[in-house]
């Protein structure tokens, strides 16, 4: 069957930076058009520099080719009523029905998506899930998120708060978290973690996780055994998580992004040790732990994505 | 649209039981047939067994109003060859084409599911699931199992491997399981478990889950404090794993079935305070823990609906 329009657009909302990029059906990306979003200028600024970029790539690629628009938002959507909820980083959108008012100043169809979720879609359309229908994807950042995809499809849960990994609680007595519990996966995994630990272990105060990588790396004696000591103890927890995750999924694929991608070496060790000795899921059935390969653009191609599988015929891989 | 057939055939399988029930699309009970698995006699004489209970009730109910045969199994199931695997309960069928073989015999449709999936399933059919899309069941027994449903369907997992919930690491350093882990749920929160615990705490040396109940809901003094804290550590160990899979799925509902269900008021307490601990999605959300309502029916009425689910056009609730 031929197709019936030629792209879609996706848009990835950060919390200072707007990306948006015009990809086709083969996932091939055409353009993209960047931007800040004026946050302290209020939701008008906000919704006008969505608009207005979403509009400069179909002015670019063709109104009528365009499928529609997908938009990652870092918060909770309320699908059934495109509004944002529980946005950190955007406040100003909190409650906003800015699935609706995207659609009403353009006339094209939207559809908003959590970024974790639209970053699991991302990888498997392009990145390394190409060849599953089932992955789950966790995030690492200053917290953990994730999303889960299903026979091709994003698990949203009946409120969309599905697949909040860094909740997880992996040691029941551990780190307190803001969520009111104690042990999350992300208090003991994330960047913000690796800092913890650092200064808990005495190697400074203020150390970002990445500093806390190149003491691991490159550094020597006491400082580097205990730098490294902290990227096992990720690893832990974050095979305790995804030990779990594979006994209640069965998923043949589990992807890791995000900032301390690069300390893969450090943690992985102990991450899958941690896995295997915790899901027999995991050793008999062949299930792969790696890296997501598309980095900062799978929330995009996931958003762009979108628009091909709910409004068009799914398109091909 | 009229339905093409009258009824279907669920059959339940258990280690030394077997029972096959007819059910209409409408979820009303027809008819029963019982009977035991000759085990010991070999292969031979369970796929008789199971074959001539489907027949018996076809001949009463009518071969062409028939829409097909679901068969809930103790293992798990590779759903593209109808094969079962890991069923300790049924060595003989290890391996063994079970799904062609009846098929042969008796050319109806026949689907083959694991027994938990099967009871969840049944549950969102007929049972506590019947207003909501997605739910997750844990049953417990000597172990404990479990089944995921999303969008009125069984989630699989790959290899059919989904919702083995059990294994759950709820204490990273509690208890040792036979799966390689230490702190699996079962081995916290089992019938299994509470007897296990009783012996810790010199209640007695062998006691069954049920007189721990007993000890704990008619004894007095130290024994009856021992043995309720039993049921309330039970209960954390619960809490602990579901509120793990409401951060996982962001279902509306958890459910319970099994053997300790009748001391819900004696670890849900702890149970519930746990997960609403353990996950904001809970607290925010109205997520419902509770009781399973069809017991031992539930697998029985699942394996009934499968047929119509796969087979023809989704039965009426």
């Amino acid at each position: 069957m031929a197709p019936t329009t030629a792209y879609s657009i996706g848009v990835d909302l950060g919390g200072t930076n707007l990306r948006a990029a015009a990809v086709d059906r083969a996932g091939q990306f055409l353009g993209k058009q960047g931007g800040s979003i004026r946050l302290r200028e209020g939701r008008e600024s906000v919704v006008s520099d969505i608009v207005a970029s979403i509009q400069a790539l179909r002015e670019r690629f063709g109104e009528q080719e365009c499928a529609g628009v997908g938009v990652a938002v870092p918060g909770f959507i309320r699908l059934k009523e495109g509004v944002v909820e529980n946005s950190a980083n955007l406040p100003s959108l909190e409650g906003f029905p800015l699935r609706d008012e995207i659609n009403q100043r353009l006339g094209t169809p939207v559809i908003l998506e959590n970024d974790a979720n639209a970053a699991a879609l991302g990888e498997k359309w392009l990145g390394a899930g190409r060849d599953v229908d089932d992955l789950v994807l966790l995030t690492l950042g200053t917290g953990i998120g994730g999303g889960v995809i299903l026979d091709g499809r994003i698990m949203r849960g009946r409120d969309g708060m599905a697949g909040e990994f860094g909740h997880m609680t992996v040691i029941p007595n551990g780190n307190p978290c803001g969520c009111g519990n104690t042990g999350c996966l992300e208090k003991h995994a994330s960047a913000t973690a690796i800092s913890v630990m650092a200064r808990l272990l005495q190697l400074g105060e203020m150390l970002t996780a990445e500093q806390v990588f190149r003491i691991a790396t490159e550094g020597s004696g006491e400082d580097a055994i205990k730098a490294r000591r902290i990227f096992e103890l990720m690893g832990v927890a974050l095979g305790i998580a995804i030990g779990n995750l594979v006994n209640v999924f069965n998923a043949p694929l589990y992807l890791l992004s995000g900032g301390p991608l690069p300390a893969w070496n450090l943690f992985a060790p102990t991450m899958i040790a941690e896995a295997r000795k915790r899901s027999f899921t995991f050793r008999s059935t062949g299930t792969r732990i790696e890296k997501a390969l598309l980095g900062n653009e799978a929330g995009l191609y996931g958003a762009a994505y979108l628009p091909f599988l709910e409004v068009g015929e799914p398109a091909g891989v």
